[in-house]
């Protein structure tokens, strides 16, 4: 929002005001304020130049604080500033109220449109279709004398949440300059002891105003010769600690319902409960703030270039490194790997460092505007002041802020109270389960903490990678013949059993679904290029080396193997289907695992999930394999277990034939990053080269593989879950993609009428809110006392 | 269909058939030959082991003739056939009648799920769930004796269509004998000669027959002691040309309705006027029958591995190649493009071989199971027959036929009268109209000589390709700036706007559909690997040498643009959002082109299309592109021409919006080869690696990308047809998928309501008879007299 102060001032105005007010160098000072403002928001001429100016001014008079400037001085600057003015605009700077009223009311609309605003409604998700309005009030002025001044404030701690009241103002100041930090402003509670009635009736006002809006207020007021004014008040931005926090607290103080506290959370804000934070006891200089790319704290010292990082991390210079860059490529991966924290000053939410952190689950800042960094000269310059390599900076990923110095970070605490008792809110109210994306015990483990009332995805392919696997892995994907196929399969069969057996253990009575084998074999495999590059070398330098032909026999095979578009190749069923020997010794894997858990006494609940089916064949002769194996083993071990045998719906022809897919199948599970690639033909490992211009234009409102396409997408889903049931009546349907844990997508899944949704087990809590809030949300529309609020 | 005949047989019964006819040697001859049939059909024995016994004796014997055997030499044979029965089954020949017929009856119904009926049924779109029929029928013998014999025949020339009473027989033979080719068998007119009578009632009775089913008819019969028995009548099977000349002349002979004419031919039938043919006057020896992997007619000298074909042909050795291989890879491509056909001995209709040759437009023969090809010894075997290279060989694709030596060639006559006739009834009775893609005049012109009403699809990145314009296509990629890549695509707007001028001026007032730039732009530019491997070795071998820079330039792009899933990423109106200086460029080069081309006095019917939409957002954005550039041109030249803006729907989420598409868009034209990619999620380029196992177990009934999938996909084109009209009710609706020259799928587009398919040049004839056919399938369900063909 832009604001300009003063207007209506002019070369005569000013005079009157000087002689009114008895305090020329207020008036000069307020007409030199419009001048900057209005030639800043208005005119669109650089702001730094009008503060070279002003700095310049003060340079020559020797003045340290602006207040210093004597009227002849600033009369001065305001000569300095109009010729600025037309020398930027060829035009001299207004003179007439009606025609700078007239310009700045335009220049506030054009201002929905600029390339800042644009970004922050695409981040925030807000219409670009809404449009802004203009607030025209009259001047009072902080400015005045002694007994004037300017702040902000909070009915609350923003960053806790705790009941106090919370702001900092200037006394002699306009708005801006407490928000610039040209100086430094005071605690609000100064208030108190230099005017304590206005510190009075301001705590009165804000608490009247926290109780009508029934929220906790974000403020700004001026004191105009001892007397208050209020400018603006606004419910408040805080953490998600803070959210939850003053949630309970004000349905303790019967300020809202349970309903309502859990409505006011976002639900992406919860994540802050699980990634550490800056403990901000003391005072905290925030030297500018960038988009909050990667949430977390960070705390370390600064490094120039990923080289550097990797250097230093290696010799143990520096513990904790927080690498600075314009802005970071693929080559910085590994210095990325080494820091603590990222801070970037070009690039947006999507830039390489947001996805990067994001994938990395580490802090970072991006784009922050405010700072330069040279990596040359290896020099780091922030309002004014100038960092080094080494120097210690925090991070908040969370919120976007730099901090100056070196602060403590807060562990994380799931078991606090707060979120305990929110939580407990949260579950009575939502009527979708969710469900975790796990592969291995200690995930599951932590899956179950933070609330996991199952495994919705356990990917058996990732078992693979591990290092004493993969030679097996690729033994079984060389083989020429079903018999050397099936030799290496046998190696594999009690490696997958007992990770099969941990995780149902883990599990308990708990479902647990579990996908047959789904990526792309290559993937296994040395990458076609560096062996063609290794072969190339060999041949040019060492012709005749016996290791050449051991290269080309695996560069026949990965050549063989070799795909164009690995994503829609022979993958999923599709290998199950061209050799099911694969599917069988997977199957046995399961069962046997099953039958040895139930034996311990266990009461394993499993679910067995083919992947990228295309209609009802493929499932069929899968299941068929699978329910064989079932009959076989249980036959050996002498005892069965229950289990379903379901699909992942994850390509548009599954939606469109869910009916027949649905006569044998037991259940489906949405895998929603495949059907996004292929509702949108868009890979997402592809998306970064086109997605930035697509959002910047608008063409996307989100990235898809970030917020579920409700209109595309959803469709499917909804297609796929009426006819699934529609011949299945009791059809059990979830969605297992990484849409699972985001808010809106969660929301839609309750709206489509699904039966869970499952995701990472640090979204389960965002899942868990979002869940609960489509719940509440549902209610209110078919319960209009409760749409209006009228129900406390 | 399998057949068993002298069923009833034993070791009892034989002795009496030998009394009753007098003729001992006819009786043995006959148990012996259900001893083999029995054996091969019956009890799997190897049909070669009982061949390999009978050969040994007619060897032993001096025979030289099957009927030169005496009973004792006979009886001989039945001993070591039984004893083969034996070994291989553990039992004896079964001796009782009633067995004999039960077990025959359960073999054959038994054969309904061998191998080779499943890839019949395959290949010809018959459904598993049919089910097959035994015939029991009484023997008669043409082995009896000298008055004896059996034949084949058509009612009409199953080659050409000509009316002549066409055929062969055996005297003193039965069936099989005819078939196998052991004994050869005797045109049908010696039996006018040898049996006037007999000859006679079979002319009667087959014209008889041929008026009931009024259709061509293929009949077997058999004569007993100079008495005729019929034993077997169908429709017969008919080259297109025959199908096309038996059509009218039937409708010339009052038999048939110039409907049930254009019923009667199969689209892909037609096909066959539009490559050359064998010319088969005179004798025909048919060596073999393999596949019919590719249409048309090749007559070469046989070379059996593709160097020696790559060879042959620099040196000029042979003038025509036919390329014999057991199966081709793709290592055997350069020698495919040298041969004039290719013969394979394994291998079926999607195989590697079948695949290459159909998209070269070269004949094949693929999967002949008869022939032994040893290409280490550079031999060929067929019944019998070695051949080396350099032997002369001639191939029908379209059926099938391996013929020995050199046959002349019928050249393309697409001005065949009967042709015409034919067309002239197909275009009174379709609906749909048909165009037809093509890039550049040429293709255009031949496209309108096939019947095309205009361009359903032109692909200008074809035009890219050229050689005099790939380094500006490269540069315009390369370019790091928008001013780089305005100056290459400055060089390429002349050469774009020639092409189209072009190409508007052979279509004069046809509509020709102009689709922005689609592909991937890495494709126009050095592969990734043959780049590293190059630097790779020039590393080793010369570090300093100045092409390195220049490599590493052109690579570090490369890497830029290397995209995981190119079928996924960057390509289609992408490229047009992401760089909109293509589009104008583009848009630039059509209007021009237009505006020059009406300047001369055509009347140019100008749609310009964009491909790869996801919703209207996109559309909306490049349409506005192409409006602004049209505008500035026809303002800049004076004059504006007529044009339609609208869209390649080939995503499925365009399918799911395709109202809100269709508020802006004027047309949409299905791409159906993305469509089946994406709605599949399967690659067309990666697919023949499951594509196999998926055919065989009859998971897809159909390559789907050789035949539309109506249930998946075609849901999907009927949902945006409907949505898409919904919105703008004239919205023009075609296809120009590959899909649009398939039979069954043109009819589905048909039926689905579209306006329009286009297809390539060559497959215009199919698409026009089976938008015909469509027309008339149509009438019939609402006309139940057409529908019993009571019409005439």
């Amino acid at each position: 929002m832009d604001t300009i102060l003063n207007l209506g001032l002019n070369d005569i105005s000013v005079e009157a005001l000087a002689k009114k007010s008895g305090n020329p160098r207020f008036a000069y000072d307020s007409y030199r304020r419009l001048i900057q403002m209005f030639g800043d928001v208005v005119l669109d001429i650089p702001k730094n130049e009008f503060e070279h100016i002003f700095d310049e001014a003060k340079k020559k008079h020797g003045a340290k604080q602006d207040t210093e400037l004597t009227p002849a001085a600033l009369k001065e600057v305001i000569v300095a500033y109009k010729k600025l003015v037309l020398h930027h605009t060829g035009a001299e700077f207004p003179q007439d109220p009606d025609r700078q009223l007239t310009m700045a009311r335009d220049a506030v609309f054009r201002s929905w449109n600029n390339e800042r605003a644009k970004t922050y409604r695409r981040l925030n998700h807000i219409d670009d279709w809404l449009g802004t309005a203009v607030n025209v009030q009259a001047m009072v002025y902080g400015n005045l004398n002694e007994t004037s001044g300017t702040g902000v404030g909070f009915t609350r701690n923003p960053a806790n949440g705790e009941k106090e009241f919370y702001g900092e103002f200037l006394m002699n100041a306009q708005g801006e300059d407490v928000v610039a930090g040209i100086r430094t402003p005071v605690p609000i509670s100064e208030l108190q002891k230099q005017m304590p009635h206005v510190y009075g009736q301001l705590r009165d006002l804000t608490s009247r105003l926290e109780k009508h809006y029934r929220d906790m207020q974000d403020f700004e007021f001026t004191i105009q010769d001892g007397r208050l004014y209020m400018l603006q008040t606004r419910n408040a931005k805080r953490t998600g600690l803070a959210a939850v926090r003053i949630a309970i607290d004000m349905v303790r103080e019967n300020l809202i319902t349970i309903d309502e506290a859990v409505l006011r959370v976002e639900p992406n804000q919860i994540f802050d409960f699980l990634v550490p934070r800056l403990d901000e006891k003391g005072t905290v200089e925030v030297l500018a703030k960038g988009l909050p790319a990667s949430p977390g704290a960070a705390v370390g010292q600064i490094v120039f270039t990923a080289a550097e990082a990797v250097k230093v991390h290696e010799k143990g210079t520096y513990k904790s490194i927080i690498l600075v860059r314009a802005e970071t490529s693929p080559e910085d991966i590994a210095g990325m790997n080494v820091a603590s924290g990222i801070l970037t000053s070009r690039g947006g939410m999507t830039s390489h460092a947001a996805l990067v952190t994001r994938g990395m689950g580490k802090c970072c800042v991006a784009g922050a505007g405010d700072v330069t960094i040279d990596d040359k000269k290896k020099e780091m310059r922030v309002k004014g002041k100038v960092f080094h390599e080494g120097d210690w900076l925090s991070l908040d990923g969370t919120t976007g802020r730099i901090i100056n110095g070196r602060l403590n970070t807060l562990p994380v605490n799931p078991d606090n109270p707060d979120l305990i008792q929110f939580m407990s809110w949260v579950d009575e109210r939502r009527k979708l389960r969710v469900l975790a994306n796990a592969d291995i015990p200690r995930d599951a483990k932590q899956a179950q903490a933070f609330g996991a009332e199952g495994i919705g995805l356990c990917r058996t392919e990732h078992m693979f990678f591990a290092e004493d696997r993969l030679p097996h892995m690729q033994a079984m994907i060389l083989a020429k013949t079903e018999e050397e196929r099936r030799a290496a399969l046998h190696h594999l069969l009690p490696m997958q059993r007992a990770d099969f057996q941990g995780l149902l253990k883990v599990m308990g009575s708990y479902p647990v679904v579990i996908r047959l084998l789904d990526p792309p074999l290559h993937e296994f495999l040395p990458k076609r290029e560096d062996l063609l590059v290794q072969i190339a070398k060999l041949e040019s330098t060492k012709p005749h080396s016996p290791k050449l032909k051991e290269l080309h026999r695996i560069l026949e095979r990965v050549e063989e193997l070799h795909e164009l578009n690995p994503m829609l190749a022979l993958r999923g069923c599709r290998l199950g289907i061209t050799y099911p020997e694969i599917t069988e010794m997977q199957a046995h894997a399961i069962f046997e695992a099953a039958v040895t858990v139930k034996k311990s006494g266990s009461d394993p609940h499993l679910e067995i999930m083919i992947p990228l089916t295309t209609g009802p064949e493929e499932f069929k002769a899968q299941a068929a394999i699978i329910h064989g194996v079932a009959h076989d083993v249980f036959i050996k071990k002498g005892l069965s277990v229950e289990y379903k045998v379901g699909t992942m719906i994850e390509l548009p022809r599954a939606c469109i034939v869910a009916d027949k897919i649905a006569a044998d199948a037991e259940f489906f599970s949405f895998g929603t990053n495949d059907l996004t690639q292929t509702t949108f033909g868009i890979s997402r490992d592809d998306c970064n080269k086109f997605l930035p211009a697509y959002l910047q234009q608008g063409i996307f409102k989100q990235d898809p593989f970030a917020v579920l396409d409700q209109e595309g997408v959803g469709t499917l889903i909804k297609m796929a879950t009426n006819k699934g049931r529609s011949a299945r009546r009791d059809l059990e349907v979830g969605i297992c993609g990484e849409h699972g844990g985001e808010p809106e997508s969660v929301k839609f899944c309750h709206r489509a009428g699904l039966d869970y949704v499952s995701c990472s087990p640090y979204r389960l809590l965002t899942a868990r809110l979002a869940a609960a809030q489509a719940a509440i949300e549902e209610q209110k529309i078919f319960n209009p006392d409760l749409r209006t609020g009228n129900s406390k």
